[in-house]
């Protein structure tokens, strides 16, 4: 007999997680603020609950899945749902920001209750697939003992142990996940205008790849061991990769091509050369990130906090 | 004996591609604007040419590296200069645009020599070993005559018969290359604020890599068939993407992270979803890379040129 769970919240990726729990034999109490999102899953054998306390008291793990942490906290926080969450685990893949999810922890985790916080890289159809990247952080004993329910979702991977991180490496995927779509959108967008057939920019592309692979995992390393200042390693310094922008930046401008990308990097490239980076190695740039430094807040013995603590 | 070769510009790389072609047994003439650039060659057994045409006269190849193409036209386009050009193979390696590329092409073939046009990929300190990409198009037969000799400098490859292409194709590399870089530059700062260690951060950077080289393949495929309605091999829509995009913009938000990407992002999707494509495939993005689209020139027939020609 596999594990009973219960689901709350059955918009497109709640009713994706029940159906594929279901389907993989899991019994399965669900719970929807509209009920009539339930009524396929009760199609599929699920039992519907009447209202939240009934669906929590029905399993010991609990997924929650609504729009967002305010939502969440409408159902869980009213005083007779909260009593019903002591010795369950409550499985939150609404998404958040870490900060979101740390709280709940705190609060869920102060009611008696396990907490793992996820985030869901993916989309609803392919829930149940091993490409449904499913990111879970939390106290690892928690995950471990329901790891093979949480499989079933699809690749679900514990990321540590600190709540907000999955929330935060959400974040680390989204911005990587951009990062490379509107590189390659400028890129067809420059190989089309030039008429470069489509193969050679996907393998150019491709070549491109590891190397860039190579330089992050280099860019890592340096700003963990705060070696900013270029030395016998450096692949590259910031004048370098400064004096280059100028051939990406024209010929995005000769296609008329959006200039906020290449406008956002030259004023990061700015402030690192008017705080005298100019000869650093690129990783430097890890100091140039945020805007309007000098607004920051100051410490209380009149000090900057590092921006890398 | 080793193919005598020629090179004009000494500069920082064009000094480092001498220097190689030297160390590496080729008989070297040189010159330089300001000649005192040239004796560190000359010292490594280089014979310095008093003017452009005795470097030019020397060699049945002829490297060209200066500040960009205005220099370069500077030192060919003088008549008793030109008249020297019969006959040999000029590889032009200062940087430019595909348009510049391709217009010194048109020129130096009307005075009977061949032309390649290359793009360095790669810093002077480099140049000579095999992680200097050097991308060179132009007619594949001289390539192929002289590939051995260009092979000296680094990875050299030949990406097409256009001269446009090898400049094309640098563009492409370093759209990728910032893509990617500015990108981890944000996902360090928001892992550096939320406490991920480093090593989680990496690991996440490395899983989501061929995730993303995946997309990218899908939407240069996607692109080149004009597929862009949303069909059973849609991976993601307009709409998912720009839903998500409020949690990078939220996150980075809290860590004052600099909001050019997200807002570039985000102008992006809006442009897309103006015009009607909130359901479609990710790939109809690639209709909205350019601004006031609008505002471009109409043809003769009083429609708009197709931007996919
Ligand atoms: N869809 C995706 O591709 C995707 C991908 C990754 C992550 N996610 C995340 O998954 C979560 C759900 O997304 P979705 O696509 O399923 O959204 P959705 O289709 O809009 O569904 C939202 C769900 O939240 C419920 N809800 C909202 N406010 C509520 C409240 N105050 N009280 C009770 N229930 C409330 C809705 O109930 P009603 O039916 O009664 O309105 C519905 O079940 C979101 O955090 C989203 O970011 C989605
Ligand atoms: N350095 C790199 O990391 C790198 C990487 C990839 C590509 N490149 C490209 O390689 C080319 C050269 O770069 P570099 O770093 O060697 O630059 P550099 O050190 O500034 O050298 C510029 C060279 O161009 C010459 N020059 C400029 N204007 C001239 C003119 N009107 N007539 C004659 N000679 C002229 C200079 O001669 P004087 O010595 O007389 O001033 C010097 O030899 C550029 O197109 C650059 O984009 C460089």
């Amino acid at each position: 007999m596999k594990t009973r769970v219960s689901v709350l919240g059955l918009g497109r990726m709640g009713s994706a997680l029940a159906r594929t729990l279901i389907k993989a034999g899991h019994p399965s109490n669900v719970w929807n603020r509209s009920p009539d999102k339930a009524q396929p899953l009760a199609a599929l054998g699920a039992t519907v609950a009447a209202n939240v306390r009934e669906a929590i008291a029905a399993s010991d793990i609990v997924i929650v899945n609504v729009t967002d942490y305010a939502a969440s906290q409408v159902l869980l926080r009213d005083p007779k749902v909260a009593q019903t969450l002591r010795g369950k685990l409550i499985v939150e893949l609404s998404s958040g920001t870490p900060r979101e999810a740390r709280e709940a922890a705190r609060w869920t985790e102060g009611q008696g209750a396990l907490y793992l916080d996820g985030a869901i890289l993916a989309t609803p159809d392919i829930i149940g697939s091993t490409a449904a990247m499913i990111l879970v952080s939390g106290p690892l004993a928690a995950f471990t003992a329901h790891q093979e329910t949480l499989a079933t979702l699809g690749a679900v991977s514990h990321v540590g142990a600190d709540p907000g991180t999955a929330a935060a490496l959400e974040a680390v995927g989204l911005s990587q996940l951009w990062g490379g779509l509107f590189a390659a959108l400028h890129a067809i967008a420059i190989a089309d205008a030039e008429g470069i057939p489509f193969a050679t920019l996907e393998r150019q592309w491709k070549d491109g790849v590891p190397v860039i692979e190579g330089l992050v995992a280099d860019l890592i390393k340096r700003t963990a061991g705060k070696r900013f200042a270029a030395d016998a390693e450096t692949l590259s310094t910031v004048g370098v990769h400064t004096h280059a922008l100028r051939h990406l930046a024209d010929i995005s401008r000769i296609h008329n091509l959006d200039p906020g990308l290449t406008r956002t990097y030259a004023a990061h490239f700015e402030r690192a050369v008017a705080a005298g980076h100019l000869e650093d190695d690129f990783a430097a740039m890890t100091q140039f990130t945020r805007i309007a430094p000098e607004a920051a807040p100051k410490a209380a013995d009149g000090t900057r906090p590092s921006r890398h603590t």
